[in-house]
Parts: C-alpha cells; sequence; structure tokens
C-alpha cells in the first residue's frame, strides 16, 4: 500500500468533469449530433454549455455536492446538459421516466428529495398532476413559450465550477423495475460509470466507431451508459429524441450511424417499416442486441445485409454492461450458431454461476445463478439496505436474478429469472407489481400475474383476477385501473377472471401454471 | 458510499489477469508477433503460456503472492509470459535492466530479496558475477544449451492457478534513475497499471490501431506500459527483441506496424539508415514521441510522409503516460506548430503548475513545477517512506521536478528540471550518481556532472574532477572506471581535471556553469 491508501476517496479535479476533460483533449472534434434539430456540437461547445448550466444551478439556485436534480424529458441534448454540468459539481441527477405514472413518479419523488425538478414541457400536464415535495425550490422548463432552460440558462456567463470529486462519489439516483410496488432506486457512482465505460471501451464495442446511435432513453441507466463512453473515447454521439424507427432508418442512410443498439423490439420496429428495404446500410459497421437475447429470424435480416449483431448482457445494479458475445471469426455464420449466447463476462467483471440452494458454483452444463462482481457495482439500493443486502454479498458479488449456464468453451446462456421478472420491450417488469396494483381495485380479492411469450416485446404481461363474493368488473376496465396505476407497458394484455388462483404445492402462486394457461 | 467501501482493496479474479481475460474475450485474435522467429501467438496461446509458468512457479518453485521474481532479459516473450504469469499469481515481477553494472545490480538485488532471479542466456556472464542474495532459490535461464524455460517450465502440465487480486495489490518493482547513488525502486500496483491503461485507450493513442510494435525495453515501465493496453484493447503487439533500426524498417516496409511510441535518439536513427528512403510507411498512422519533445526537425521528417508524431510526457511514479498532444485539426501543420508542447493532461490525470517556493498555482505563461494526480499514481518507493513523502503529498499530487508552463489554450510545454536530472537517449540520468561513482576512484578529490546537448541523445553527461594533492588519471581510465561502476549511457562522455569545481555564491555546486564550459 502506497502512500494514497484508496483512491476511490480522493478527490480528483477529473471525477465527474466528463465534458471538461474532453475539451481538453479534443476540443474542436464533433461530440454530438442532435437529429432533432440538425445541429453538430464540439467537445468544446458541450462543455461551455455544461459550465453555463453548471453557473447557474451553483450561483443562482445555490445547488452544490449532494443535492438532487430530477429530471422528466426525452433524449434531447438539454439532458446532456444537465448530466455535464451535474458532474461538475457533484449534484446528483435523478433521471424519472415519463412513461410512469403519477403514483409512482410521486412515491420517487418523495423518496428522492430533490431540490429542483426539470421537465420538458411536453410533459407539463403530468407534472402538473404530481405532488412536489416540500424539498423542491425550483421547477424549470425546456422548451414551452417560456423556454427558461433555453433563454435563462444557457445565456448565464460562465465561471469555473468544476469542483474535485471521489469516485465514490454519487452521480446519478436511477430507478429500476423492482420486485414490489415500490420501485428500486440505484444509487450508481462516478465510479460504476467510469468502470462501465472501461469495460464498453476495454471490450471493443465502441471505441473503434466514429458515431454511434443513441437508442436508449436517459431514464434508464443504458442512456447514459451509451453516452459516457461515446464522450469518454471521443466517439460523436448520434441523438434522438425518442424511438423512430423512420428516422433511425433516414440517419443510417445518410451514413450517420456507424453502430448502435437496441432491444429487439427495436429491430423488428426497423424491419417492418416501409423505408427499410431502400434504406442503404453500408455504414453500419456493427449492431448491439441488448436486455435480452435478439431472435434468429431478425438476427438473420441484419446479417444477410453483412452487418454484425453482438448481444449484450447486463444490469443496473452490476453494470449495466457485464457480458458481451465478440465474435471469435470473420464468419457471421459463427453468430447465429452462438445467437442464444450472451458471451463472456467483460475484461473487468468476474462472472460465477452458482447453485440457488447452496450458493456453489456450478458445473459447466448446469443451470444456476448468474452472480457478477466489479468496480461497476452499483452503491446500493437508497436507503434500503435490506433490499441492498440481499442483491450483494460482503465478497461484492451482485445476485443477479438470473438463471444461466455456461458451456465447455466458457460461452455463456442466460435461461431465465430464478425470481418472477419478465422482460418486456426491454423493460423488467415484476409480476407482484402488477398485481399488487389489481388488488386496490375493491373488486379485486386476488391476482397472479406472468409474463408471456410475445413475438412484439419478446414477453408481455397477462393476469388471473378473483373478485370478491358477488362483485364482477369487465376486463377492460380492469386494464383501464392498471393504467392509472402503472406505465403503459406493465397494463396486463389479457385479464381472466378466474374462481380461484393456481397455486404451487406448497401454496405459493403458481405463475408457471398461468403461463401455460395464456399459451 | 455503497456496500462494498473500497473497490480498491476487493480482490477480484480479473485482476492481474490480463492474459485469461483477453483470452477468454477474443481467443483466436493475433496478440503478438515476434519479429525475431517471427512466429504469432494468439490470446489463447498466450495464456496457455502464462498458465504454464504460472503452473511451474506456484507448485514447482511454490512461490505465491507477494513473492518477486528478478528478470534480466530483452524484450523476449518469455519475459511477457513471467508478467502475465505473475498477474495470475499476485507475484511481483521485478526486471532489472541489463545495461546496468554490477554494483547498481547488486544493490538492486540485495533490497528487492527476490526468491528467483531468471536471466537469458546473453546475460550469464554478468549473471555470474553478481552478488545473489541468500533470499534467492532458484536461478532460471532462457536460452541457452539447456534452456530450461523452453524445455521444462513451458512444458508443465498447466492447472487453473489465477486467484483474486486487488487492485491495490502490487505488480512490478521498477527501478528509475535516482537522485543520489542508490538507484529508487518504484513500488507499481495493478491500480497504476490498469489506469494507465485505460489513460492510453480513452486518450485513443493505441485502441483504434491493429498492431503496434513494442520499442521500449521491458526493464522499464515503458515497456510494459506500452504492452499492456494492447492486450487490454486486443491490440496486436509487435516484439522486438532490441532495438534494431534496420528490422524496424523491414517490419514498416512490410505493413506489419500501423503505431509506435519512440524517444527522438530512435527516430534519428531510423532517419540514418540506409534503408529508410525506400521504406514503404504507407501502413503507418501514427508515432508517438516520448520522454523528451521531439525536434521539429526530425518530426517533419515523418510529416513529410504524412505521418503524424504525437509529443507524449509522463513519469513512472505519476503514470507513466500522464500528457499526450492530440492534434486538433487535421492539418500536419499544426503538429509542428506546436511541436514543443505536451498537449494536455490525460483524461484521467489532473495536472497543476505550482510555485517552487509558495507551492501555490502560477498563472498561464508563468514557470513552475508540474504536478500530477491521478488513479495511476505509483504506490511509493519501496522500504523509503522518507523519498516517498517528498515526491507524493498527501492530497496525492506527484512532485515530478520538471518545470512547465501552460499557455491560454491549455498546451503545456517542459522547460527543463527543477533538479540536476537530465535525459539522455530517453534515459533518466541524475549527476549526483555520476559524481559519486567518480568520487570512488582513489585518485579524485572532487567531481561536478551535468548534462549537455547532444546531437544524437538530446543531452549527454560531461564531468570536471578535482583530483587530489599529487596524483592525476587520464581522462580514458577514469571513463573506465565508470564504465566498471555505470550503465554505458551515464559514462561522462569527455571528463575534464580543473584546480577547482565551479561553485554557487550559495556554495553548491554549480553545474549551469559546467553546461557552459562544454557549451
Amino acid at each position: 500500500m502506497g502512500f494514497i491508501e484508496h483512491y476511490d476517496d480522493l478527490p480528483m479535479d477529473w471525477v465527474g468533469d466528463w465534458a471538461g476533460r474532453r475539451a481538453a483533449l479534443t476540443p474542436r472534434h464533433i461530440a454530438l449530433y442532435d437529429s432533432f434539430t440538425q445541429k453538430s456540437y464540439t467537445f468544446q461547445d458541450l462543455n461551455d454549455r455544461a459550465c453555463r448550466v453548471g453557473t447557474y444551478l451553483a450561483d443562482t439556485l445555490g445547488l452544490g455536492k449532494g443535492d438532487v436534480i430530477t429530471l422528466i424529458c426525452r433524449n434531447r441534448i438539454e439532458a446532456i446538459d444537465l448530466y455535464l454540468a451535474c458532474g461538475k459539481l457533484g449534484i446528483i441527477l435523478a433521471p424519472l421516466s415519463q412513461r410512469l405514472k403519477k403514483p409512482e413518479l410521486d412515491d420517487l419523488l418523495a423518496r428522492l428529495k430533490p431540490r429542483v425538478l426539470v421537465h420538458e414541457n411536453a410533459f407539463a400536464e403530468l407534472v402538473a398532476t404530481l405532488a412536489v415535495p416540500g424539498s423542491v425550490q425550483a421547477v424549470i422548463e425546456i422548451d414551452g413559450a417560456q423556454n427558461p432552460f433555453e433563454n435563462v440558462i444557457l445565456k448565464t456567463e460562465a465561471r469555473a465550477i468544476n469542483i474535485p470529486l471521489a469516485l465514490n462519489d454519487i452521480s446519478l439516483y436511477v430507478h429500476t423495475g423492482g420486485t414490489t410496488a415500490v420501485p428500486k432506486i440505484c444509487i450508481v457512482s462516478h465510479r460504476q460509470m467510469v468502470w462501465n465505460s472501461f469495460d464498453i471501451l476495454a471490450t471493443g464495442i465502441v471505441g473503434a466507431f466514429r458515431s454511434v446511435l443513441i437508442t436508449f432513453p436517459f431514464f434508464h441507466i443504458g442512456g447514459w451508459n451509451t453516452f459516457t463512453p461515446l464522450l469518454h473515447a471521443g466517439v460523436t454521439s448520434v441523438l434522438l429524441r425518442e424511438f423512430n424507427p423512420g428516422l433511425i432508418l433516414e440517419l443510417i442512410h445518410e451514413g450517420r450511424v456507424e453502430n448502435f443498439g437496441a432491444v429487439e423490439a427495436m429491430l423488428q420496429f426497423l424491419i417492418a417499416h416501409p423505408k427499410f428495404a431502400e434504406t442503404d446500410f453500408s455504414k453500419v459497421k456493427a449492431i448491439t442486441a441488448a436486455a435480452a437475447p435478439c431472435s434468429k429470424a431478425v438476427m438473420q435480416v441484419f446479417l444477410d445485409k453483412g452487418i454484425p449483431i453482438s448481444q449484450t448482457y447486463g444490469m443496473t445494479e452490476a453494470g449495466p454492461s457485464n457480458f458481451a458475445y465478440i465474435a471469435r471469426t470473420d464468419s457471421l455464420e459463427e453468430l447465429l450458431t452462438n445467437s442464444a449466447s450472451i458471451g463472456t463476462s467483460m475484461f473487468h467483471c468476474d462472472a460465477k454461476i452458482v447453485d440457488r440452494d447452496s450458493g456453489h458454483e456450478v458445473a459447466p452444463g448446469e443451470v444456476g445463478v448468474l452472480c457478477l462482481r466489479s468496480p461497476h457495482n452499483f452503491d446500493g439500493y437508497l436507503n434500503d439496505p435490506a433490499r441492498t443486502e440481499k442483491v450483494i454479498s460482503p465478497e461484492g458479488w451482485v445476485y443477479t436474478g438470473d438463471l444461466a449456464v455456461r458451456d465447455q468453451d466458457g460461452l455463456v446462456c442466460i435461461q431465465g429469472r430464478a425470481d418472477n421478472m419478465f422482460i418486456t420491450g426491454g423493460e423488467n417488469v415484476s409480476p407482484e407489481e402488477i398485481e399488487q396494483a389489481l388488488m386496490k381495485h375493491p373488486a379485486v380479492a386476488g391476482a397472479i400475474c406472468a409474463g408471456v411469450p410475445d413475438p412484439k416485446w419478446g414477453q408481455a404481461p397477462v393476469a388471473l383476477v378473483v373478485f370478491h363474493a358477488g362483485k364482477t368488473v369487465a376486463e377492460d376496465e380492469l386494464k383501464h385501473f392498471c393504467r392509472e396505476h402503472l406505465a403503459g407497458y406493465k397494463v396486463p394484455k389479457e385479464i381472466r377472471a378466474v374462481a380461484s388462483l393456481p397455486l404451487t404445492g406448497a401454496g405459493k402462486l403458481d405463475r408457471h401454471t398461468v403461463v401455460g394457461l395464456f399459451a
């Protein structure tokens, strides 16, 4: 051990100052192309904007290290401005999904205790309904008639505002789908963001490209985790305000995109779009499939165009980049052959597959629970040590809850969940959360939910309900009720009334039977 | 703060296992081309060799974490085998320069207390003269008639030997030029090696190339610091047993080299070589100048071929990669215009220039001492806390001893040394060390040494001596005496006898006057 014992705890100027560091290294390179405004920004431009926003946050609003800003916004440059400004000042950015409903957002706001709420004018109606906690001293709008973000904040005269931060300081609070009605809030440190970027760069996923399209929303860690390595390595980001298959195909056709990540449903939308056949894909060098393995059929469409698709895998609590399949040969056939595999763990990420009961490592070919360990582990759930302890061990292993099997070559395949979570269109969903929403309806005595195979979304939620004696409600009314309490993708696509819920021999809810009933 | 407080201290499987991680990700890609044997090795091949060597070290020699292996060897694959095997086991590799002489090597061996001494047969005569300490249980030869490395160690049946290491565990002991007769031994952690590689990858120096020639010797950190990022990013290393301008030009001509680093003297040797004019440089995309700024004249030769040369800067104690000049435009003219600048500090490295006396930061345009801070700081000098405290502050700032000035654009130029060290052919040399060697001669009463400008080596040592009354020795005898005590590059190219040594007004040795005398 040397003079400094823990560099994790040592405040350093560069930590969080993504914008400033990149602007110092390559000020005039193009950092960002905004496909909505069709404007380009250099790394120096991004840093200038971040300094203006940061000066406003520090001097006008009096914010400092550890304060929280919540953000309800699509993928706009203003979200990037805030992320970069917060990084300079140690302010914690807490992006909230605009897909969530009032009860979910109210709960998150109450727990995050933000000092500022920034939102896009497009979500002004939603924001007006929210129970804004007393901690909030300012609500700031992006766009709209006044557009204070553009007309006031970005007009601020910038001063040097960067402060030294430690890698262990917090960068983001990110909400994720929970196993109960209460969404989890992940504490994401600067250490996690930096190391995850390292894993992406060393694995060679984005560093070799000149321009990468950001397809994932900034209210997930996946959005920031696409943008950050690009900034880190000086690669041009292509910004998309929201998922729009026609626009993506145009950007591809114009040669603006060398690489992008996608969940399978996004790729299906591209394929189904009328422009797909005539789009020139010659500049696209690779596609990265995320969230859940991409099917062979969809993969084949892109391989036929000579574009390799690599599977990746990860979770917010452990990465979010943990596994990648890197082609071992130049043969696209090889990608198809191993299309079900997520490959191997990334360079700086340990992985083991353990028996669900004993916790001991299983042999190749045997199914167990995948556990991950790296410096890009998250720092726990906000104010929830009990839940944190369930997911991360004292030796640093994060329990993913995903069942996995490793073959003799070391390639890993995901086999499903050890718990009941399922993935629909790239979003993690817990059936328990949907069941609890259904149970809030006065007519519902019991509910069971599961994810069933869906050609478009991978999986989709369905439910069975038992009504209280003498009561009954139409399926449409129940769906409408759900829609008021849950983000749209969590609303069951089918709800059937039954006399009693299926139970296992141990008397627990039998979700397996539900899947069979709807098959 | 999360569940794990210090990831620096958390043992993880991947730390040190460079070979295993890369082999898992891209087993069949070419890791290394050995220009001496003309053999190529995949990442899987390198890992297989490292596992065999590691199994021998662990099972036959009983070595484990914290044990030290010293190595006297040119840039051979066996050195890489040892580096990778030691990384798996937590064994500390201490490479020793074959350019050092017996007194220097004896001193280092006594302080390193190695359990094993590995050497190339080419240096068997040198090794036979050394005072091998009692800690050494085995002396192992590479090459030679028996060649136990090839015939025994690499024939070992490998088992899984990788153990979890923490980033704060030690990877290398690296000796560097000291300001006294005692060479300094830098403690280089895995954290330092990993983070330095990150800085090189994020700065974009090597990640974009497919094959990079390793020109720096493995007895300096520069050799390992070239190799490690290449392994990290899956780029092919081209191995050169020792500096050989004709062979380098052949490798370039064959298109095997897209990038290499060099000190200016190496580039001068290339330019002076008869093959230079006819060499096809079309595959070389960039050259990185290290150790000291490359002159405009030499730079111009390569720019005329369309090859950009970027200056870099660093020191073992702080990097060794700390600064880089990255072209801000596509114009090669710009590189010439700023050829004296080392650019800006790398992504994860803080830099400040402080007043020598007050320690406060100086304004742009003012000269001060350059200080550096990053997670790739070294972990101190071995068993020398007093010297360590002089070079690194409690806030993590490493005092480089280099005088520097920053311009209004943030670009930094080195202006010389705050102490007396100089650089000859890329090697740091302390005049005090040479003076103390001269003083060991019975006829010498006093000595003063300095580095003077040299067209080939940048700077070269010269000396003045005062003899004891009635004694006198020829210059050649003094040089011969030096050659027995010092590495060749430290031997003064000119030694003059004087009646008294030049002193400053304060009565200290006046090395400035020496430089003037030899100008």
